[in-house]
């Protein structure tokens, strides 16, 4: 049973100011505007999915999205007792919708009440600020225009997947080229333009890097004249070995670190998605390899100044995670990513870094979310499975209540703010 | 401490009809007859002999059976602290034994007790409504006679372990030949035989094929031609090499996919035994291979109408299962098996499962007990498990006690009878 | 909530005798002397350093001791969540030191008050008197001088790591030659010094050998021949390749199960740790290869005399030790070692074992500290957590409450007696 002590934690958590380090907010639409864009999350989609929908036809990006709704009545009891429908539901009912239950007879209301709501003057800043979101972080891409942005809501992050993962296509070169008015003929004018990006988007504002790494990554120093050689067989078309590929995107996470290392910018790292593993409907899938974390003892060693934030997508290495932002003063774990965001999981994961971790070293949660209205519900859900886990600590006597809301505090705020430098 | 809601929750799973989709029960002797037997199974024989006890000679095969339970007197006090030990105990009591431990003095009352209730007319149809199962999976080799089997408890499940791992044996071929009245020369033949064989036993009323493949199984598409010149070779006596025999295997099991395609059978894949391990005794173990489930990408992906249900034997993937059966609309998660059935191995599972995954893709338990004594202990440890579990989502806020109780009516009854089509 | 079965079981366990069969404590010294020697332990000054603490300067092993905790009052408030901390504080409060907190206004006084604690004559008796701890044993090198040791507390134990790890090095030789004063110019000879060495500690009271081994390590049988010849390799200073000194460290292992099989001698094996991850800051860390339990079975099998007490590093093949314990009459799990002594990891390993493993085949605890004064803070988080695991198995009826404390009982101090048979 739920105790009262985590029950009052909860209620006083909901009252603190959060940061939320990892979204992927568009700055330029925050808000989903319709409902069924809150209901068309891939989260979401894929639980009608798997429970017989033909989502391909029946959620078809072309159709109007509150179709999806109506058309995925038959399949909703049937996802009913998933924490992501409890997520739905919640937004449901903070968009103003009340019955606890969605069927034939009130779907068009619900469809009616969440477009009002989300129509009014500035509502994504009232969603944001009903659950205490003072900063989003957003993910930009390299050529991502900034202006308009709501500066005081939003926090540019510099996403680089490219500059690593897609290092040998044109299209990365070109963009750059574009980016800063260069050529890039060679491994070294890449990197100075990169540097070049990365430097527009501090003076944006940007607050870090960040990049998602697929499980089986290695990670260890290449040999700079070996990745200049292979670099070059590109821009000569020529075909690279398997082998040359992966030493070549290993080199440019270096470089990427070599960057954040000189404009002082920490790193959000994401490691785990193995991409597109269903193959008709396109989805994420994750798996792990045992030497994830391990192959970064050697970048952590040698960037002791570049604050490395880590995301884990698996249950296994959760615990080796914890342990490396114990040794290393420049290694943070964050919060509880997609297939691991559930309250069964997430709460021994907090035990366990709360435990183990100086909590100045850890980021306790994120939405990751597209739009404002999910960030309701996940922020709900975590602060919920924070206060359970901080009561167990509580009620062992490992902590008095008055440290477990300052835990609380920094876990939300305080933490993001230093490790990012905020305000 | 355990809640009343956890303990009323119980009360009312325990009234609910149950499938039990995987035991070895034996349709012509269900029942142990002699408390010896129950107290022989290898659950238990194992903790007695890793506390000292010989069980080769003390527990020999050819001993009467209730000396079994003479001859580890010494021991039992030893393995009292298990489940499985409250398990044994639970069974007796269900026999009219209402001691609460064994020993010199009640030991031979125990015997009697148990013999005479086994012996009373159509024991094993009490026993099973005691418990309220209303029909039993058997695990049927290719070759079993059905005559006189109780189809009203009883469903057939065709199991097919022979068909690839043990491919290369003549007797596997053999058996086939004299099951058709064919002669096979060929793997054509071979699979013209098993599907024959299937056919046979759907018509029988078996409801699935089922497999126990060893942790490091890999499966990928292998060529038809290969396979069949492979299969020459076994014919023409030549040697294998080990390539040759695993890409064999891995056909077989393709070609087995293929069957259920054709003739709309769910399979049950039971992944992770490792056979033997302990070599004097012949006990099996298990180990884990980090690519267990992600071998099955290409198989979910290439037959979308296959219903593959996967039980998993670690603690390690049983999260990556439960999201694959979020992903995959063909991919079921079932059940907690033999090293892992333990209240606190299977109640995180259970959280797990119902958090992340659509509940109709979930089979909640299934006995694999090979007499209906011991479906009576382990039915009760995963009532009350499922109890605990489903009052910790009712207390935290994500379902109710309504939507829990028709979850747990799923996870026993509704969904079996929706994957395999019963009734 | 903590429930009032837990905190009387906790009282109730509090009072139980006590065996320590794992710690680094030094005979001559097995008190701290100084709060700053406490306070130095690595798992503080980790934690000191990943919140920012330049250790290498501010603690500096050349300072007197009690200057760390000054140097370190700025960093104390980042660190106050963690249970080591608690730790910590627990130790302050036995030493008589009664604030809540450390800080510029009490930490001398925390000093004066601990060194005054600390000076009191049998001090170290009087502590491991006040947790009921009756023996602890030691971590012996095969040269240590034994004369003096206080035998009624203490029970050597031979550490083996430098036979096997370290066996190409002539310093390995030449300590074995001194002890022994012998001349070794075989491999045969290394043996048979080996052999005495260990009948010396035998003759000492020694109650174990105990060896680390790194998360790779491979175990299967070497052929003699192949053995003497690298080992005569080393001799005539010659070059061994990866696989030969791999070869080698494995027959030395099987060469100490043999030894250990004549002379009667449990053997303590601790799995898992990686040496010096950290670069700069020589930190250990750990990691986990699938096959460190898996690759003990044929040693398992093939000295079924030899009981192997088994310690692993990491929480992903918790379930599988478990499982061995269960399987193999020779093998045993014990307790909770180093990264995994939270409760939240620690709690979760209890009840697994005491739900699938007969309460004999488990220890339960052990310090594995440097000063008596850290066994104070490790038994009582242990003791804690050991009672909620019991109590939960007790509230969900699978255990009562008199079984529970016989179980207590027996991890505590049964199990080592019988194992290494202690009086």
């Amino acid at each position: 049973m739920r105790s009262e002590l985590s029950k009052r934690l909860e209620a006083e958590i909901s009252k603190m100011p959060v940061i939320d380090p990892h979204t992927h907010l568009q700055h330029k639409s925050p808000s989903a505007q319709f409902i069924g864009n809150i209901f068309g999350y891939h989260y979401i989609k894929m639980e009608l999915s798997t429970v017989g929908m033909d989502v391909e036809r029946l959620m078809d990006e072309s159709l109007p999205p509150d179709t999806f709704l109506k058309n995925a009545l038959p399949f909703i009891p049937r996802i009913r007792n998933t924490t992501t429908w409890w997520g739905f539901m919640t937004i449901c009912n903070a968009l103003g919708f009340e019955d606890a239950t969605i069927n034939e007879g009130n779907w068009e209301k619900l469809c009616e009440v969440a477009a009002e709501t989300m129509e009014s003057e500035k509502w994504y800043r009232k969603a944001l600020d009903s659950i205490n979101i003072k900063r989003s972080f957003l993910t930009n891409p390299p050529d991502e225009a900034m202006e308009g942005c709501d500066m005081e809501a939003f926090v540019p992050s510099l996403r680089t997947d490219e500059w690593v993962l897609n290092i040998h296509e044109d299209a990365t070169r070109e963009k750059l080229e574009k980016l800063t008015d260069s050529s890039v003929t060679s491994l070294k004018d890449m990197k100075v333009a990169i540097h070049q990006v990365a430097q527009r988007f501090i003076s944006l504002g940007a607050a870090s890097m960040a990049i998602s790494l697929p499980p089986g990554f290695q990670v260890f120093l290449v040999d700079e004249a070996d990745a200049v050689a292979i670099y070059d067989k590109i821009l000569q078309k020529k075909r690279l070995s398997d082998d040359e590929f992966a030493r070549l995107r290993i080199y440019m996470l270096y470089s990427l670190f070599e960057i954040c290392d000189e404009l002082n910018l920490p790193f959000q790292m994401m490691l785990g998605v193995d991409r597109g593993i269903h193959l008709r409907l396109g989805w994420d899938g994750f798996s792990t390899d045992l030497g994830m974390m391990k192959t970064f003892r050697d970048a952590l060693n040698r960037f002791p100044n570049v604050k490395m934030v880590f995301s884990i997508l698996n249950t296994i290495l959760t615990h080796e995670l914890a342990i490396y932002a114990k040794t290393f003063a420049n290694c943070y774990a964050a919060g509880h990513w997609w297939y691991t965001f559930y309250p069964c999981i997430i709460k021994p994961m907090i035990l366990e870094r709360l435990q183990a971790v100086p909590y100045p070293k850890l980021i306790g949660w994120y939405s990751d979310s597209y739009y404002v209205e999910w960030t309701i519900a996940k922020i709900k859900l975590y602060i919920r499975t924070l206060a359970n886990a901080l009561a167990e600590i509580v009620e062992d006597g490992y902590m008095d209540e008055d440290m477990a809301l300052e835990v609380a505090r920094a876990l939300l705020w305080d933490n993001n703010a230093e490790i990012f430098t905020l305000d």
